[in-house]
């Protein structure tokens, strides 16, 4: 197809590497580990947050801002949270530069040195909780529901394009409530509103479950995740929402007048989604020839190419194509007409396959003459010639059926990629040839998990809370299991 | 009207800090000139954002986002630009904290030291142009209209919450040209639609001009801004566009093939608004009750509070409002039906008046058994019973009228307080006595501007664009002059 795209089969990650730059989504920048976003990708995560947005408002979330620095002291307040984030942190020491005194160029000026090093923030809860004092003093402040879109930064050493970087946007629910219940149904209510998003408008069937002790949010005390499946069957954390219990709270003691006239300490979740999602949307369903976008969240969701020679040509097309756009428009379709005489038709085949377009139209003089368009499928690249009569009613229809078949065909990758593993010579085995999700019996200690992870690269992404009570024995340590969980490598 | 807040006439900035705090606006944060925005200010600023963005889209722009941190070499390769901003960088020298072994705490890990120190971007021309090297090639690949909603980082020492603050919020645009003129074009246009925005959308009306040298953007040409007045006087720059030459462009080599195949430095342009508008908002038409807001810009349009004893009552009173709501609603009209129990109408009443929402409704009993609301109006504090059955009409109307009388009562103060001078006596004491905008000749000089500046503390503010040529002298130095310029002091 002349994309130059390097075939999933040959190198998955070079294959992934090389769609982000040619379909214009990302770039690496001149600051290590930080990414330019470019339109095309930047329009993708607009969309998502839109869509993200609106859930929030529609279970009460209310959107703030709080600060891009933290003071050093205030991220050990919690013990578990500074020995999560401590070690990947971008530190503010100094406020000024200045010119060097041999003119060699500008230095930071000594003497403008802070006299506490501020933190650019790797997650909110910190300066989020000493806030929440101000605002909390009794139950009828309570609950707090807020969210918040932002940049945050963890000093990655090794980084990729979308799934790790240093800075990375995302955002972060902050909730504040009276009651344990309550703060859990909280978590639970947004790991299923994650999910909802990911199957609904990603395409991107997830399974619900809960990390362990191990891969819970430092400052957690139960951490609810959703785990995508990638085409390398490899597994992509694609959510979390912690209840966060009273940790919080008691670091920044924050305590509220109980409706019986007790002192109590509030009780917290938080839980974010970032530009990690534009990783998980461009690897679950894009294939050797580009990017494949659910319709939901393309940013262009039909593209018209004339086919024409000369301008008297183009301007008969533009005439029959000018009310069809005005129409798919007025029934919220995003539609591109692309009548730059600067490229070729071939060119903007290729560009908008290659972009994830899901839908092109082509016009040329005999479609003219036969009132005919030819209407192609980005996901399965068949072609059909359709009347100009019924157009919209079939874009309309095809749009809802990409959506639905990328969905299904994920569904089916992913069903077929979770197999049950009993002993640990099919469970190394079965990683290496297959991939995908191993569901298997654990013991539940660290040391086992640390070891399984060691020997295989393979960690516990979450124990399914869909699994049923099952007696059987660790799959490495032979000890007895009462539930399976699923293991897999992830990125 | 027992709101405790401070008479603008005692102290407008006493008034101004209690304004913020009490409507919910927002706060100082723990980190020094950081504020937090409130869930309530903020959903001000996102119906700034959301307006600002379809304008920017409508006239051709997309989103787009680029690094947090600029490598400090960056920030000096164009002259002008380091020395406006390097007085008031954030610095990040390291990227990890450790244990301190003394047991004292965590401190900056002295090995985790950066090679070349990052710099929070204060503005982000440098880290740009050095993408845009690699994405402009030929004139196929201009203009580039990109825009970026970020936060940036300038180290002030006197701060104040939205007008001067070390963390803002703002967007920034960044294009390129191929030709000068496409360019001042572009600059000018960008000016056009902030003065749009901000006084169809605010009501805030706005002076059109250019800056002088000594005001102007550190790395531009030609700096155009518009100006507001606030009520104490002061005036507030509210937005700036920067033509920016091909100063960017040479300095990081951004050079294109153009149409007749030579090699041309690229031409640019930047603008941006910022959270500052919220003060300007904020200041613009609020009084000593209170924030009034226009309804284009109020989170909550309609705030209905009933009065009733018991919860039979309620019920009654809700099944008659429920449909209102729902009507109002499909129109489009942000409406909150107040009915928590907790609080009683009298601080409902004071509450929504002190958050400045435009319209209020009450209902009682009498107003069931006549088939009437109680409406009150915002910005003129002016009650009248209506009849149920023309509500919707009636709110329709009004909103539309705030809209307009706030703006107009804006426009009267500022052009009540635009004031030709002609001698220096009658300059300062103008500006000690009334305030407002000076029109005044000036002789062109910096030194004379610095000089004012030092005597009285006014800046010119613009040379409006919409001033005639007009001889005369120079109010500070009797030189001659050919154009009158605008002074004032300002925030």
């Amino acid at each position: 197809m002349g994309k130059n795209l390097t075939k999933r089969s040959e190198d998955y990650s070079k294959w992934y590497n090389e769609l982000v730059s040619k379909a214009d989504l990302a770039e690496n920048s001149a600051v290590r580990g930080c990414m330019v976003i470019k339109p095309y990708g930047y329009a993708i995560w607009e969309k998502m947050q839109a869509q993200l947005d609106k859930m929030f408002k529609e279970t009460g979330h209310e959107n703030a801002y709080f600060p891009l620095f933290i003071p050093k002291s205030y991220l050990s307040k919690e013990a578990a949270h500074v020995d999560g984030f401590a070690k990947e942190c971008a530190v503010v020491t100094h406020y000024r530069l200045k010119n060097a005194e041999d003119g060699s160029g500008v230095i930071v000026d000594p003497e403008a040195k802070l006299e506490e090093e501020l933190i650019v923030r790797p997650t909110s809860e910190t300066i989020i909780w000493d806030t929440y004092r101000k605002w909390i003093q009794s139950y009828r402040d309570l609950p707090i529901l807020v969210n918040q879109w932002a940049n945050v930064v963890r000093w990655e050493l090794r980084t990729r394009m979308f799934l790790r970087t240093s800075e990375f946007l995302w955002q972060e629910g902050h909730t504040a409530h009276e009651t344990k219940e309550e703060a859990i149904k909280e978590a639970e209510q947004m790991m299923h509103v994650y999910a909802e998003f990911a199957e609904t408008f990603m395409g991107v069937p997830v399974i619900k479950g809960v990390k362990t002790d191990s891969e819970r949010f430092a400052g957690a005390v139960e951490t609810y995740c959703i785990e995508a499946l990638m085409q390398d069957g490899k597994a992509l954390q694609a959510g979390t929402s912690h209840f966060l219990g009273q940790n919080f709270a008691k670091a920044f003691d924050v305590k509220y007048t109980t409706r019986e006239g007790k002192q109590e300490h509030v009780w917290a979740t938080s839980w974010g989604v970032s530009t990690r999602l534009m990783g998980a949307l461009i690897m679950m369903h894009s294939d050797d020839n580009g990017l494949v976008l659910p319709p939901k969240l393309a940013p262009i969701q039909v593209v018209i190419v004339p086919i024409h020679k000369g301008e008297e040509q183009l301007d008969a097309i533009s005439e029959r194509v000018n009310p069809l756009v005005k129409e798919l428009r007025s029934k919220g379709i995003s539609v591109k007409f692309d009548d730059r005489d600067t490229y070729k038709p071939g060119w903007k085949f290729n560009e908008y396959e290659l972009k994830g377009v899901p839908l092109r139209l082509a016009i040329g003089m005999r479609d003219m003459e036969n009132n005919t368009y030819e209407l192609a499928r980005r996901d399965t690249l068949s072609k059909e010639v359709v009347s100009a009569d019924g157009v919209v009613e079939r874009i309309e229809g095809l749009l809802d059926e990409i959506q639905e078949t990328i969905y299904k065909k994920a569904v089916d990758y992913r069903d077929s990629h979770i197999t049950e593993v009993n002993n640990f010579d099919e469970f190394k085995e079965l990683l290496e040839t297959k991939g995908g999700f191993l569901s298997a019996h654990w013991d539940g200690t660290t040391a086992t998990e640390d070891k399984i992870k060691e020997l295989t690269k393979a960690t516990i992404r979450c124990i399914p809370l869909n699994f049923k009570e099952e007696n059987g024995v660790c799959v490495y340590s032979g000890k007895p299991s009462k539930q399976r969980v699923l293991f897999a490598k992830a990125y």
